[in-house]
């Protein structure tokens, strides 16, 4: 559908007052106070004020830029904190944030102790639930709206929800229970036909078409808005409004369309940039009764050309210049080692073209997980099936039992969604899967919601299961190798966000043996038992207790799942103090795997378990969360002495 | 819609054959043989065949009374095992276990080393997924129906659904990939508009509205079949068909339906009783192209009267006399300890009307956690959400954000479904709702899929998480109330399926101090520390070995986090050998949780923990599983004596 266009965005270093409007607002009251006239320069402003901000700061563009007209027009017409508004996924929060009360604190965005990415309850009474994770806001905002007719009140609640989201089973879920109890729930359907990649799925096509033909919705909302102004029809006639309603849809079109499916009432689609008549439709339709969806439509990038042409890069580009719309893509004299991501990129690729039985599947994350090779190089054998995790692993269950071997990339923290999937779906059959989890560990910036702390332990619990981690890129090549071609049943491959260790990763793969531990040094004070990337840091601790004249071991687990028992209780017998590190939580972890390994043969050697404590850890840099969590070299150096010094 | 009245059933005793059709039938290549007018006959033999076998045997009756036509059907025309077909839940699979080889193992259903109740894929290739979590058909056999068109195989797979298991978000996420990839897949909704109890939602309301205003789809269907019997339309010509049906579509209704917006072909609603009428119609749609769904209507119980009428009761009815239909309650002279679900569901009623914040939630399973008793006292503030147990958690987390008490009772092992949003729409905002985690450990017949194994360990790595388990019923009622009004943040309280062992139990509720263990014994050769009623097996075992002489301790945890520190550290440092008793799987359980204690305070008495192992358990009598498991009290008498005997 044809969108307004915004107003132009001003970036300029001059000294002067670059933002009259935005700077008479602190909160939503003082927003209240400007006329509807007015808000459009406002949106302008504030693109600028995040352009300029983001610009030096990295953080989420694109979803940010295409929110500005509905948020400012929510914040607007409705009386928050007083009223809820539940934001899904809530990276496209920012403008929120901007306008309750969090303008100045702006530039500490994703910083440790600055604000959150993403909408936090104990940040502030604006943010009413917490955001992170796809399709949450419907079952949550739904559970606030029954709250509040039970209970009598007046209070409006929105869930604000991104046609990406939409495809979560769990948003499924939400909108089939809308209409089972009382509640006046205002579904606002933010649509961008994008996630972070380009959008997949029979309900994204279903939707596009409502929008390309939107002249029987479209009508129906202005032929009520002309009959309301002629007093025709009332707020609160609701039996009325109803036959109104289906008698227009009778009369304009056959079209029904999803939404009505769920006995929710359904308004739109409708220009999610234009600010001065989205602030009518929200009047409009902020005190019906029932539940009911608004379809807005909105471009990812709104208002900035760069942003614009190219939403998959723009979604979070780092630093830029706002005047080019250049990125700033740090540039060192020396070679880089890769990003993990791109490790397993290339090396699926290599994989299959050995052997065609290897498919890829990835929720919505083609770019993020570096998937984007394969589907490049083997379309028909890639399937990104949209934010729908615990679909991904099932799927990928049913194509296993096919003979073919599916590699299944799902952020660490996404993976939570499936479990029940890995469980009763794969484990349970023995199914030949390979789960890849990126992002596993500390992520850093995304902060809480998105730490990839739990699934060494949750992996842990279920029959079968193999789980390994690399000690560095050409490892993960190794282990993706061995884990297709020469191992057995499910198995989860686990690595960290980010860059690693190794400039020189394309190196030849071979197989590793199952459940085998690497002996990376023997020592008798004292040995490290690590697991994962982390073991660099660790190699770094014995070359310094080394340096002090301590006898130091290094032993590389490489699977938190078998196992190495027969490695693992010469260590128990042998050395006099253990350390165990893992950047994953400890109740349940690698550490206290080894602790029953100990228990089960009678050893008890001292034993100190390292790992994630337990809490959520913020956002900031993952140094800083892992200085946090003890698990830098110092802390972990510190760890050590404290150890040897009462063992001496 | 009006449904085929079924052949009517005959129970005799009589040793005469019985089954003339049934014994000529092994296996699908034998029923195929039969002309289509005897399935009607089959089908009555079948009937007869279930109710003797299950009169005996308990098992679930009435949704494969329900099923008889339709998998005699697809059997008759698919040509299976080589053509998949995928059961959702698989509990009305009986009647495909007796057509594929199983008939004479019938009477071992789920028996310890028999048939399982559910589809097994170890037990037979006819078996072709794992099911017994609802909502996972469609995802599983998209990836084989994908499998299958990337491999250019002319294999045909069907997903059997019931319209229960499609509240799921998981189905809509198969569904709404289902025209993304080539495939050719088929799905069957089995639509009896009931789960265990009655269906909610909106697109159950919807789909009622289908049935019950089917001119338009079955006008389409009968013109289709019409045309093509005159050769005006052939199969094969795919677009014609497609611009055929929006043809007719356009021409006869303008109802659409939900699945028309996933590009999903939309056939039905039939009777799914008219066996003659299924086969002409599977053989017409048998190879047509692309995604397709069939929507059958039937009957839960269809053919035996007490069971059409109270459909719930008869869902899994237990032993009954097949010509009366009277149920076999087995009574005892003795007055028995009541079932932990009703002391759970009348416990409720007391909190509910002490204090009005406490409303109740429950995925679809009101009858079977007796929150039945809740529904009739307090309907406004019990919500019965479906299967859907995502949506559950984040909808009862939604309510608890405004100021209401959300107890929300979902089975050990379907909350499975929900961890990820235990962590990020519960733990992360630190919610106060209570989750009562009904069926936990070793559930019985339901076998393997239905363990409530894994709960204590995925529970423990979230952070803010209270875990506990009642010793007995009383206890339950305590910690249900403490857990309600005195305690803050999240809870999970676990108790076991079935009774338990006080009779007089309805007894005045106390706080239990959050966090604290129980001594209920002290001792110095031996200390059990047991987590919930196991730990009443524990008492028994303590008593013998006191009787032989030793000096046994028993703690009762009451907690699995948090850990009460102080009492069991206080035992790890006076005790010399300690036992650690659970029925969770041992991985991350409680007892990892006491060997971190031990760890971390340096402590090292001989620990040694029982629990279930690291496999799958599969169906039989609970205490048959304990057996296996070694948690029964024999076995744990012994491990004591060969801990003791080590000792001494």
């Amino acid at each position: 559908m044809l969108q307004q266009e915004v107003l132009p965005i001003t970036i300029s270093s001059e000294a002067e007052a670059k933002y009259p409007l935005l700077d008479r607002i602190e909160y939503p009251q003082d927003l209240r106070q400007l006329s509807p006239e007015e808000l459009p320069q406002l949106c302008a402003e504030i693109r600028s004020f995040m352009l300029e901000a983001l610009s030096v700061n990295p953080g989420h563009l694109g979803a940010n830029l295409g929110a500005v007209e509905i948020t400012v027009a929510m914040h607007y017409v409705f009386d928050t904190p007083q009223d809820r508004i539940v934001w899904d996924v809530g990276h496209q929060a920012y403008v929120h944030k901007i306008l309750t009360g969090r303008k100045h604190a702006f530039h500490t965005l994703r910083k440790w102790g600055g604000l959150a990415g993403f909408p936090t309850p104990t940040e502030s009474e604006y943010d009413t639930f917490s955001a992170g994770h796809a399709s949450n806001s419907i079952s949550a905002a739904l559970g606030m709206a029954v709250a509040t007719a039970l209970k009598h009140e007046d209070r409006r609640v929105v869930a604000f929800i991104g046609d990406g989201a939409m495809s979560g089973g769990m948003a499924f879920e939400g909108l089939n229970n809308a209409s089972s109890f009382p509640n006046n729930l205002l579904v606002i359907l933010n649509d961008n036909n994008m996630s972070i990649d380009h959008n997949v799925g029979g309900l994204n096509k279903h939707m596009v078409n409502l929008l390309t033909n939107p002249t029987y919705n479209s009508m129906r909302y202005d032929m009520y808005r002309m009959l309301r102004k002629l007093h025709i029809v009332k707020e609160g006639q609701r039996k009325d409004l109803q036959r109104f309603n289906n008698r227009v849809k009778a009369l304009l079109s056959g079209q029904s369309n999803f939404f009505d499916s769920f006995s929710i009432r359904y308004l739109g689609p409708t220009d999610g940039h234009d600010v001065v008549h989205l602030v009518q439709i929200l009047q409009d339709i902020r005190d019906m009764k029932g539940p009911r969806l608004l379809h807005i439509s909105t471009t990812k990038g709104k208002g900035y050309q760069p942003a614009e042409q190219d939403p998959t890069v723009w979604h979070a580009p780092g630093k830029f210049d706002p005047l080019t719309g250049k990125r700033v893509i740090a540039k060192s004299a020396a070679p880089k080692p890769p990003k993990y991501q791109d490790v397993f990129g290339h090396t699926l690729v290599e994989l299959a073209g050995e052997d065609e039985r290897i498919v890829a599947v990835t929720p919505a994350m083609p770019t993020g997980c570096s998937m984007n090779y394969m589907m490049e190089a083997y379309p028909n054998r890639s399937f990104d099936v949209g934010i729908a995790e615990e679909h991904a692993v099932t799927f990928s269950s049913g194509m296993a039992t096919e003979g073919f071997i599916p590699v299944c990339n799902i952020y660490s923290t996404f993976m939570q969604r499936a479990y029940d999937q890995l469980i009763h779906d794969v484990a349970l059959t023995n199914s030949h899967v390979v789960f890849c989890l990126d992002r596993a560990g500390l992520v850093g910036e995304d902060g809480a919601t998105h730490q990839g702390a739990f699934d060494i332990a949750y992996l842990r619990t279920i029959p079968g299961m193999t789980i390994c981690s690399p000690y560095d890129e050409v490892q993960l090549r190794h282990l993706l190798r061995s884990a297709c071609f020469d191992w057995q049943g499910p198995v989860a491959i686990r690595y960290p966000r980010g860059e690693g260790s190794t400039i020189d990763w394309q190196q030849p793969m071979h197989t590793h043996p199952h459940g085998k531990a690497r002996v990376l040094k023997e020592g008798q004070d004292l040995t490290f038992l690590s697991f994962g990337p982390i073991g660099h840091s660790v190699t770094k601790v014995v070359d310094r207790l080394q340096g002090e004249g301590y006898s130091v071991g290094h032993i590389d687990l490489v699977f938190a799942k078998p196992l190495d028992e027969a490695c693992i209780t010469h260590v128990l017998r042998e050395a006099q103090n253990v350390i165990t590190i893992e950047e994953g939580c400890l109740n349940g972890g690698v550490g206290s795997g080894i602790l029953q390994l100990a228990m089960e043969h009678g050893l008890s050697p001292r034993i100190k378990c390292l790992g994630l404590p337990d809490e959520f850890i913020a956002h900031g840099t993952p140094q800083q969360q892992r200085q946090y969590c003890g698990l830098d070299e110092e802390s972990m150096y510190q760890e050590a002495k404290q150890l040897l010094a009462h063992h001496n």
